[in-house]
């Protein structure tokens, strides 16, 4: 395992200091309560079976003898900082939060918190991620960057941290601790396009992102369309947001010519944001035009929207996995591994 | 302005060892173009001006030079770490994000990250917050905490690092730098229920979380609905997520005697559970029964929720403006102050 030296340095300095820590029996004796609801108290977040005014007493107790967690104790004898970092592009998008869960579900228990840095899906503040990461802020990185690529990320591996992207595609293997976790985003736009050809449409317009994933499900639709004999038609706005879905589909309705019957927006919430506007324009869905996403994001389901599913809790826990792996003895040892998960067409009420 | 040892001490030998740095005049130089396209594609997201292959060759270029934006120099100098933390008990609650982004809006001019800590809302991973900022790793804090009360965070204002709360009402001020930011819950609840009364209601059903501002919420609730000689009733679940609000709303549902008319939810996605488990029962919407929430959350415009609009994104921006004064110098003088924004009632088809 590398370490930087700034960060061994401050561990063992540190663990000098360390006072002597009390346990959840000497918590238990304090207040005069069993051991049990002690440790219930300090590691449930319900309790039913204690009466609040109990859970009080133990957390100001626990407070009072300066107790911490063995998280703490951990963290100081290994000379790590026991946190994983997330940096993802756009926290307000509800596909992130499942990814992050599904990290957490598996970080948690091998003693590592999550840290979430929001990049905006802008090249500098990912420049100032690999900044903040540079100064051993975290053990290990799961990450979705749309602008920076593999030699600009390298030189994280190379100061011991090891890091997960999130992709589109396959990856080769490399010879860095730098290893990615994907659904095939070519293929599963496919799958959606011929779902909404087997349904009758001929017209599908894709609403696409500037940047990330929608060039990848772009490819796949352009060759679905292109074999069906049909004209890929695409409109482009800067975001996956439904600001941009709004407005993408808002240009859509004012061209001349014939409207799309179906809409493809290149994830969840650029599809709201045309359903929206189409909802404005007094078309219904799917009557007068139908309506397909990409992600599968919690509301979804609510909204009827017929969508592609991202199995986002799925990824973050194989990302996690990836990384407490690599944070093991010899860990660092193997090739930069791609490994692919299945994705779902979710058939629902807007196609 | 008081800092800790460690971070001063690290600072400080960080200072002595830093290089020279490339200015964006140097890469424009080695990369043969033009200093404002460097400008463009060290700091704007879209370049639409500039070619993708000049675009990539300025990033290697930058990369290659070890260019880093003024911030990290900015931070050596300061001994600060230029972080803001936000601790939320759940980043897959639509509200949060929109407070984040609010928070970085301001924080991100005056040059700081945020990062973002999600606690799941249970003490344990509170009390992993508190280590976790104790050890300097953020400048200041913006924070919801559903256990942690002033006496177990007063560490952290006496440490240097201030903090702001989002709170569900006025707190009185404190010697302390501990500010909050907060909405009148219990009014905001008590104009939501006179609605639903005022809409011919009588049977209204409250689903409410174990934690959090639920409680306030309750209250104004409970008071109206006494002043108008109706009945409180109420339906406790663990959390704030849809699958609680679902699960109360069936126990509602599975219930003898007559159904309440509305359902009022204490957060939008206990609202969203409710609805999704009231349209799985064939009830109709607001038909057989109305649904209001709490929050405004996204999707709720889509959804045609009414809610009670939290101004999230305000109450972000001004816990940054907030802490940012606090980390001015003398910042840490003045005494805690909590700070109100107002809440809208927003009328959809739910009701």
């Amino acid at each position: 395992m590398t370490t930087s030296t700034t960060r061994t340095t401050r561990g063992k300095g540190r663990d000098k200091a360390a006072p002597a820590r009390p346990t959840q029996k000497d918590i238990a004796l304090a207040a005069g309560v069993s051991q049990a609801a002690v440790s219930l108290v300090l590691n449930k977040a319900e309790t039913p079976s204690v009466p609040p005014a109990t859970r009080t007493r133990i957390l100001e107790v626990a407070e009072g003898l300066g107790y911490r967690p063995n998280h703490l104790a951990r963290m100081l004898r290994s000379a790590r900082t026991m946190t994983f970092a997330c940096v993802i592009p756009d926290i307000t998008n509800p596909f992130y939060p499942g990814l992050v869960r599904g990290l957490q579900t598996v970080a948690a228990p091998a003693g590592y918190d999550v840290l979430i840095f929001d990049t905006d899906g802008r090249p500098e503040r990912e420049a100032r991620a690999i900044d903040w990461l540079l100064q051993g802020r975290a053990d290990g990185v799961v990450a979705t960057f749309f602008h920076l690529r593999v030699p600009q990320l390298a030189v994280l591996a190379r100061k011991g941290i090891p890091l997960v992207r999130l992709e589109s595609q396959h990856k080769p293997d490399g010879p860095l601790a730098i290893d990615s976790v994907y659904i095939d985003n070519a293929e599963a736009a496919a799958a959606m396009t011929r779902l909404l050809i087997a349904r009758g449409h001929r017209r599908i317009a894709m609403i696409q992102a500037e940047f990330g994933p929608s060039q990848r499900r772009a490819q796949g639709y352009s060759a679905v369309m292109r074999e069906a004999g049909l004209a890929p038609d695409f409109v482009t706005d800067s975001a996956y947001s439904e600001e941009s879905g709004a407005r993408a589909m808002t240009r859509l309705l004012q061209r001349k010519g014939e409207r799309p019957t179906a809409v493809f927006g290149a994830s969840d919430v650029l599809a709201l944001g045309a359903m929206e506007a189409a909802r404005n324009a007094g078309l219904s869905i799917p009557g007068d035009i139908a309506i397909a996403g990409f992600d599968d994001i919690p509301v979804a389901k609510l909204l009827g929207l017929t969508t592609v599913r991202q199995p986002e809790f799925d990824l973050g826990a194989l990302a996690a996995e990836t990384l407490v792996r690599r944070l093991q003895p010899g860990g660092f040892g193997s090739p930069g591994k791609s490994h692919e998960l299945k994705f779902e067409i979710m058939k629902r009420s807007s196609v």
